[in-house]
């Protein structure tokens, strides 16, 4: 129990910058002079149109994207869209190629398997342990899309470029980068991303779809899973989650006072040097990533022992530090330390680190 | 432009008890001691899984549930429980009964003809414009389950009791009357429902699923698309809609504040008694449902003509009555009295009817 803000490095859900947090907290009994809560509007109301085109507005600007890009906010998190994007773009005969850099990419995979659609996987790390991100894959000529993971939250890697696909269109999981770093939009077909890491609560799914794939995708499918139905009702076929868009609309609003994507990019860049440089100026902390595929959003790390981790989590938990421990399904430590997390967080975090390895070098 | 809330008719989103607004806010930015707000908290955390523990525990409370039941959280809101049902437990050679009594059973039943599963309406109320709810309905012998849209919140139509469907399981999307009155579970093989109308804010959707359904059902599907996968996992196989989530179960903390089931039926006859007593002890407002089937949480009305409706609307609007105008698909008004609308709230719109009435007759 503490009165405090902790400092959160929780992989996702995770922080939400506090200038939001207090926003929210400050309208929560009447939104802009409704009187009523943003939870108790109507979505076919005026005051919410505003909401949803401003964030729709603001994530164009963001990306500078054309009108060929529809923005959309969905439920059912990128697990949702693992499923829908081979059922909206893989019609009898087609294949797509997928990247496997991680369990979410096995997970996307997966969903195409499932639904017996014709795949490639063109290229794994998996005999690694998925620590690379692999490079000079060799790409179906026929696929309809090329599916990759931007950044493995789990493992802690990162594509810092993204492929020359020979013009297929690439289908994009950002759900933990997007809105990081300055992005190129002419290779994407479309980019995903669940809300909870770097936009906002849980429960809302950005997808940002070219119109040249809508014009290909399936349309024989059950309503709310065709793109065409969500592009075509601006995400209102049916109640969209209105709150997790009005916070989305505050973060990136945030974004957009913090200087936009490319300032966000040298912050988030200055943050991640200011950990990876000091645990590889010593050899206690172990990065778990190959340095050319290190995330600058998830940072994964071993201590010389497991004993020596869990101390180092349980001490660091009863000073403030938040979500250090790693995924469940690979331990050690991770410091997730997306958009909202501030450099004097992580400065505190790194002098943390250096006093508990001076007391048990 | 107002700095006080207004008496809330919003069909959806809807009101929220004040009380637990006022409990959300004033923790916005240090949920339980954790130093975290509730949005920023990790879904794996002892404190979420207090959360969505405690929801799943009211709710078994208050419909006195068995082990037989699961309760779970999901996304899409109810429009993807329409293609997931048929998904899940039809089969092929097997079939549905579905009621038709709206808007909501006409979706419902066109997600089930996409999938070209067998189905059978056995019953409508198209033929006055559903303005009733069906009687005497002949189900089929050999339906996996029947499909009933318990209230129609356009129409102002509500089911006052369920049919006798020997034996076949109802399906039921409560969405706009959960948790209103006291419900005998055992005719139900599942129930569903939107949150935004009676239980919180929108993109959470409550299922309340049986056993016996579960282990009929299809299991070669994409899996988030499985009711298996979401019971099996505490609706935590991804990430849950946890602000969603945690506002349901103040929701239903303040519903058992309040007494109950029963309590909360008693309050609502109460309520609705208030306006439609009014409207049938006079002519100037028409209700549009027959009276057997007049709902208690959609009263939808007619005035003496559309300009008056018109005149009406704006007035109310000026006078802090929000969300009086009627589905944008029928016209006419309507005054949604979910759970959260107090009778103060009731009985200051009868007052505004009353004068409203007085100066235009």
């Amino acid at each position: 129990m503490t009165d405090q803000r902790i400092h959160n490095f929780n992989a996702g859900p995770a922080a939400i910058p506090l200038k939001v947090l207090k926003e929210i907290q400050g309208s929560f009994l009447n939104f802009n002079g409704s009187g009523m809560s943003i939870t108790e509007i109507s979505h076919r109301s005026s005051y919410f149109d505003d909401v949803i085109n401003d964030a729709v507005a603001r994530v164009k600007r963001l990306l500078n994207l054309d009108d060929r890009f529809h923005v959309l906010f969905l439920q059912g998190g990128a697990s949702l869209q693992f499923a829908m994007i081979p059922m909206n773009f893989l019609g009898e005969g087609d294949t797509a190629d997928y990247v496997n850099t991680g369990t979410w990419s096995t997970k996307a995979i997966k969903e195409a398997q499932v639904q017996k659609k014709n795949h490639c996987v063109v290229a794994s790390s998996e005999d690694k342990d998925f620590s690379y991100i692999p490079t000079d894959i060799q790409f179906s000529t026929d696929a309809r899309y090329v599916h990759l993971t931007s950044n493995n939250t789990i493992k802690g890697t990162q594509f810092h470029d993204f492929p020359d696909t020979n013009g297929i269109p690439i289908v994009c999981d950002m759900s933990s980068d997007i809105f990081s770093r300055a992005l190129d939009m002419e290779k994407f077909g479309m980019i995903y991303a669940g809300a909870q890491k770097n936009l906002g609560p849980s429960g809302t799914c950005m997808v940002i779809l070219r119109q040249d794939m809508l014009d290909r995708a399936n349309e024989n499918l059950p309503t709310m899973l065709k793109y065409s139905t969500h592009a075509s009702k601006n995400s209102m076929y049916n109640t969209p989650p209105c709150f997790g868009i009005y916070t989305i609309d505050l973060v990136l609003k945030w974004i957009e006072e913090m200087g936009g994507l490319e300032k966000m990019e040298t912050y988030n860049m200055e943050k991640a040097a200011l950990l990876y440089d000091f645990m590889e100026a010593g050899s206690f902390y172990r990065p778990t990533a190959e340095k050319s595929s290190k995330s600058l959003m998830n940072v994964t790390f071993r201590l010389p022992t497991v004993e020596l981790e869990k101390q180092f989590i349980a001490q660091a938990t009863q000073k403030g530090f938040g979500g250090l421990k790693g995924h469940r399904s690979v331990g050690g430590c991770r410091a997730s330390i997306y958009n909202a997390a501030t450099k004097e967080s992580i400065t505190a975090l790194v002098q943390f680190m250096a006093s508990f390895e001076k007391e048990n070098k």
